[in-house]
């Protein structure tokens, strides 16, 4: 159980370090059946792969996975499924005269409190390198979704000040530019402003939403695993973010009930102000979560700070890092969606494989 | 496990129908030798209770609890504490019209949906009556943190379109309301526009905000365990919340890191836009969480919807209910907090209790 | 989760202690539309409940069960049900000698040193009164098991020295005497056995066997919640057990690989040392487990033991107590069965529901 | 979750089958700053390593266990320990003509109807390879337990019909003989009863006796983990094991109150049938468990079987196998054991770390 993990019947359980050998993971309690080669994976964890543009880390991650088990002839044997990637690129050496510095907004401090020291070196298990296990256990998690119908895919809703035009949005524009925008032209000013940012040795946040089409009614344990709560926890459990919302998110302080409320006819629901989630369970309407992510801790702009001894000094990170760590999220934010989905999917036919009813489907 | 239960070591467990014969806990791994009492737990259920102001439902709700075990000469035995609140005044009649109509943006759909069938009357196991459980053990959770010397205490930060103004802001004041409010001046505005609210028969969504101050650094558990993540799950799995947010939240968005980080320096922390949390592990500055309450659901102003044969009808709620929920949401929300801070007080040091450092703690 | 919590789809959790004013369960996860009534569960209750014979202790015991959530119109909801049944005969004084008191055998040591101090009235949680809640979680399990045409029947197989004869088995009998012994003869014997036990001041073990049968192939999720596996942790988790067999059990140290294989024909198994579970997962066989109990601790010969000062005192235990617990200890190890069985039908479903063969089933 | 990980707060996740790339595991929850290297998890992996003698397999198993994280610099660092075996000799071509069969008292049959199909090669996932990483990661246990006086130590107490000799037991003799035997003249016994099995082409069982000695009093969670129940849980789960006893096991069965109970004095407990274990939770006594495993499924000598096809076949299983598993056992039980008290040293301590007596503590 511990820390590491998440889940009950698709469980997720990851190891790995910036700096050390390998990360790994294994995925367990997978349907046995399903299709899977290590192709599937190495697409989810191209698309956050950095060094693809100028406007990410130029840290090069060659994060070629592996299927160490749990595959047999090209299919899931619903044994557990080990994956390791090897790190091949960290350059010690860029870190290492931070070894008794807290860097400011790190968990360098926290780390060291926690344990009583830390492994220094990069961000260590704080690092984001730990998201490419995120991303290969999300892409197993989205391809047996995908064989019951169920799209997941996320995109940029936001970078610093530069929020999409929901009259421009395409979602065939994602994959086109390094944003994931779904929005062309902002896509553009968003480079730009990168490129500002790059120069000044700042950074700055984004906001991504993901949405799960085709999710079946029903999904989610109340009271405490209702799905809303379990999507923000795993959402709230990527590294850099701090906020999550189910639909309207924090719109909803100021409406009304008379606006807020999805009504419905027997054509289907005439809104979705509930981001696909009643009482905790999926509408089988789309399943709408924003997250906002803190703009990178690690920036060329010097910070104030204490090292190990209590003493003030001043603090600059040097070496290679994201100026938005946005720019790589939305893979990662879809395959949480798609772990807890699934994992869900499993619990409630587990419980309630039984239940059979004509009640009409609405969408 | 299943999806009645929170927490590793400190665990809670409900269960209880609005229109059930009782509502009753098991909290599980709480600390021996705390002393605890029922008046320990009556003191934080009055707070929550409705029919206490014009503002609130007129439902009376005895809410009385028992300690039923775990309690010896006064202070707790280490084993599982039972607890019980039988229900006296549920008015299954109110409802009745309602048997086979699925109301907008409640969970009566998705119930069917997901058992087959249903509890009709009122929200069964849906409806709010279950939080009276969560303040219960938060009560419990609360006692045991507050011999440490960590302290929960919330606040409504915004109703509807009323926020309150941080220069006006006096903790004495959010007891001496019906909102919670911090802010006397907009209390009286607030009451204001609820009684235009009631008279138009609409409801209104609202913010609330909790803080946990004196908690100990190193909490939470990365990389999934993380504690921003644990309390956005159990801040979420509250009844009719959209949205979490730790610290700054969804401000992150715009800000670039030169204001987000929080520097530090020998005298301790230089700002809290994190929010007292930091790679998902607690720095020792006041843990800062809020969450977005959607409009109560339950309405006068009729709205469309379907039956359970898939047919047109209106709905109108008669009957008693809040036209605000996050006027009580208040002590919910502390009592999460508290929940899945003392869980995660218990698991640091259940894993690091041999950690010693003479290094500096700030705050 | 915490410790008085087991299973992970559909869980038990319990609370109450001896002396305390209710013992309580909340069973969660059952599958919804199950008919249930507290008819069902009192019946399994009345099977456990002493002073039905000369040979049972003669403490009065209502153990009347309520049923207070999770069932509507006769029917199981999908939501937590919680049981209670209210202490009403404890009769304190029985045990005030003891406050200070290690009785020998007994747990009073291990929770004075793990909690610091005891309920030192009776057992306290460490009492058999706490089975009441697995007999009544049991018999919501086996009802769910029966409509599977899962059957699940326990018998007493050794009392002290004296065993059942095979050639005399007869199921029928097994409610004919206060054993639940499937040998009458045998019945007979034990009788005479007990009483000169009782005259004795002693007590003594027994040895139990419990039988599932229509149990489907493919139940237990290898490697750590192998079937076997979790029936031996709630079978063992059982007051007084001291050993769990599957089949053979200890038998199979001496049996060489041809006796002990189970080897297969078209027409079925042609054995079933394996007790019907291989590789951790049930075959479809009868699965047979046997549990040891120990002597019951209460006694009123007395023993050598400490009190709280650490001082030699001399222990005699007054009042009510088995003098052989195995005599009541059948209907527990069925209702652990049932509910370590349920369990694992819907975690298997849950993973597997999609894997369809025309493989053929044997028995 | 799911089947494949153990433990509450110390967690064992492990993956791979017999003719897979690699066995890996991730322990998770290990306390900071313990020492660590491969060398400390070779020691017992070499123990259980076959081809040492001419009494195990022949199959070449290098074995040799890589880190992959959570160690820096020598030491733990709070943070999960990935571990990594690569499978370097499988020999399918072995096997191959079992594709379509099932083999007797294997877990063949049940793993096709579990999951549709298996990987054939071996024994797939209920092939013993699996332990390697119980004994890699108990090794990780034994060290951190070690740091707090607790000694794990296993022996091999019967092989077939060859029982120990009681007053031969010497400890020193365990490592010096290649059935951990700690009577060197049952060694020499058992050596011939090998050779003679061997010949016939048959297998036998064996009975594994595990003690820990050191141990804290208060580890146990009662009602459900208690200890011996978690013990049971984990020991039961390896491979060939049908039977689990704590202390004097089914002795019980006959023992009366006054020959069973352990007496106690000022100078210690006079006697140990709990075997170190009351109410489920330890006593500081040493702790006595005792494993029943059955004679291996491979054998040379011809069985009947059914194929896939449900067609009467007979099975030989040629190749390399072991014709005791209880030859191998002895560091596995170890392993087990030790990940199982760790894990509840960390949950009483998380619980009950305040609890200060000045009770006396007995051995």
């Amino acid at each position: 159980m511990s820390g590491n993990s998440i889940g009950k019947l698709f469980t997720l359980t990851t190891f790995g370090e910036s700096h050390g050998l390998a990360l790994g993971a294994i995925v367990d309690g997978c349907p046995p059946g399903i299709e899977l080669s290590e192709a599937d994976l190495q697409l989810d964890l191209d698309r956050r792969k950095p060094g693809t543009s100028r406007h990410t880390t130029q840290r090069r991650e060659a994060d070629e996975v592996k299927i160490l088990s749990g595959v047999f002839e090209g299919r899931t044997t619903g044994t557990p499924i080990g994956l390791i990637i090897e790190n091949t690129d960290q350059r010690s050496k860029d870190y290492s005269n931070i070894q008794d510095t807290y860097r400011p907004a790190h968990a360098d401090y926290v780390y060291d409190h926690k344990y009583g020291f830390r492994d220094y070196r990069g961000g260590g298990r704080s690092s984001a390198r730990e998201t490419a296990m995120r991303v290969a256990a999300g892409a197993i998690a989205k391809k047996v979704l995908a064989s019951k119908g169920v799209q997941i895919r996320g995109y940029l809703s936001q970078l610093g000040p530069i929020a999409i035009d929901p009259t421009r949005f395409d979602w065939s524009e994602v994959d086109n530019n390094p944003f994931f925008s779904p929005d062309a032209q902002a896509a553009l000013e968003m480079a730009d402003y990168m490129d500002a940012l790059r120069k000044e040795g700042n950074s700055v946040g984004a906001k991504i939403t993901v949405v799960a089409s085709g999710v079946p009614v029903g999904l989610g344990e109340p009271i405490f695993d209702r799905l809303d709560a379990e999507l923000a926890h795993s959402l709230m459990s990527i590294n850099a973010v701090k906020g999550v919302e189910i639909g309207d998110g924090f719109d909803v302080v100021s409406q009304k009930g008379t606006e807020h409320r999805d009504e419905m006819a027997p054509e289907g629901f005439l809104s979705n102000h509930a981001g696909g989630i009643l009482g905790g369970i999926s509408t089988g309407q789309d399943i709408i979560a924003h997250i906002a992510l803190k703009p990178t801790s690690s920036m060329r702009l010097p910070g104030q700070s204490i090292n190990r001894q209590g003493e003030a000094v001043e603090v600059i990170t040097k070496g290679r890092h994201d100026p938005c760590v946005g720019i790589r999220a939305t893979p990662i934010a879809e395959a949480m969606m798609a772990v807890t989905l699934l994992d869900h999917l499993l619990r409630h036919r587990g419980q309630n494989a039984d239940v059979v009813t004509d009640l009409i489907k609405l969408r």
